[in-house]
């Protein structure tokens, strides 16, 4: 009952700017690891739709939304079209890539919470499965990039925390009946921002306690 | 109702040389990585259904044509004997093995392709499903055996295109009413040709333009 | 039918003590691999629950009992926390850390090809899925990790057989109706047993035939 929170029509032109400026992560990875320009139409479709083709696989929606709906199929296209053919113009406006991606973190995490929630899963795993759309396209990219995933490392800014805390902010509003179009937008203008700070700031999260000294801090850099 | 697009039992050993020669190439893989005689079983298997167990999952057709055939399951295992006792025999013949491969590419992008359609998804993403199909065991092979996948490399000859290509026909047969076992047939063919051509002129596509110097050239090599 | 084997209560807390342990495992390399608490907590996560996760998507269970068992769901966090403050004493106790997570390969083996077959699956494919579910969330942990799956690799102790034996025993049982609580209990001990003798006596598995020599060993060791 909630798939729509926001008016339809908005609700689909956020999922292809989300899904665009993921497809641009994954294309700039791509380019960067050297792959030719099918591999980088690949990884752009795996980082942009990913999360939420893992989510509507748990949750038994099949096909998935990416297999329906040809604007989220042909949209990593055309990030990748551009990242072949303007990365180092893309490269340099980096900064405005991150935060569309933070963007579109905030968003996925509430939707992706949301449309778990209709599926009829419990209040802890749609969130868990909220964090899951956010950040999953993002793990698959680099795992098929062979690449240790960035959302696990220590030394990079704080990226599922923002997500958690969206997710979180949904399920409490359904618990208590408040999930209206404004407080969902409240939710992902909450993990917007707190991406944003945590990218500002640096911020992030400890690691385990009296690590041993021999490990191998080089796997970390 | 495209499902038995030839003769059942005709598909069905076109489906087991399919299988039989991406299990080689999982095994062959498997033996350079040192594995055990399980590990290559399992990077068997895993190279030979994992396109299509992806393909079912996606699709919604649970449990998946991998889990239900007794003969999809056990050739793999041949295969993998095979190549346990007889790898350097089998690398000798590589080239052979390579043809095989192609023919296998060919056989089922357009299969994977005819039975996305069949269970109700749109003309595009069918031809996307059909190859994955085609492809998606390599790329899991791969990132199994903690290598780039090679479909994703530059340095490789063309192997998604020809699947691409064979796809692309069946959804235009699909589309003019055309899909008959004889223009299928050509899918397959055509598919098959290019891959052979790709490795016989060392097809390649091109990297992202411009691409800046300061990239680490060994990577891709 | 067979769905609950034991006693449901006595099913499910055995479930949550092999969750738990292989919680431990994936922490412990996620420890090693210098991520960050969030890290630790994706891949104790990911551990626990990667194999019934993978199953119950085969079989067409969804939402899978990972996302429905808030138990399930929690498990694997507090085994994080714990490895989080008090990783070196957890590797202290590395051996029984082992002798643990050779139970849970025992138990999930066991239920993962019962809930196969209550899920009409034949018996080769249950077997085949009960073995998926006791080692999928270890290879998952791997890839996660960005490292050769344990699993495959020839220089570690027998893992996947113990559970193969395991598997083989259950639906050998369901063949001549003769699975009861004490019978698989029995295919429980002899897989827990047969991994211990595995790790106690370093059985490993034998590698390809003629292994051509210009292998790079250093890629095993």
């Amino acid at each position: 009952m909630f798939q729509h929170l926001f008016n339809p029509s908005v609700q689909h032109t956020l999922d292809l700017i989300g899904i665009f400026v993921f497809a641009i992560s994954g294309s700039l990875l791509a380019v960067r690891k050297n792959f030719d320009v099918f591999g980088i139409a690949v990884l752009a479709e795996i980082t942009a739709l990913g999360g939420g083709l893992l989510r509507d696989i748990i949750i038994g929606a099949v096909p998935p939304a990416a297999f329906t709906d040809l604007g989220y199929f042909t949209t990593p296209l055309v990030a990748a079209l551009l990242v072949f053919f303007l990365h180092p113009e893309v490269e340099r406006i980096q900064v405005g890539v991150n935060v569309f991606d933070a963007a579109g973190l905030g968003l996925f995490c509430v939707t992706g919470t949301v449309k778990a929630y209709d599926y009829g899963l419990g209040l802890t795993a749609s969130a868990a499965l909220g964090l899951a759309t956010a950040v999953g396209g993002g793990v698959l990219r680099d795992v098929l990039a062979n690449e240790v995933p960035s959302l696990l490392r220590w030394d990079r800014d704080l990226y599922a925390v923002p997500a958690m805390v969206g997710a979180t902010m949904v399920v409490l509003c359904i618990r208590y009946d408040a999930l209206t179009p404004l407080t969902s937008g409240l939710a992902v203008v909450t993990a917007f921002v707190l991406r944003l700070f945590a990218m500002r700031y640096h911020w992030r999260a400890p690691r385990a306690w009296h690590r041993r000294s021999t490990v191998r801090e080089e796997e970390s850099s």
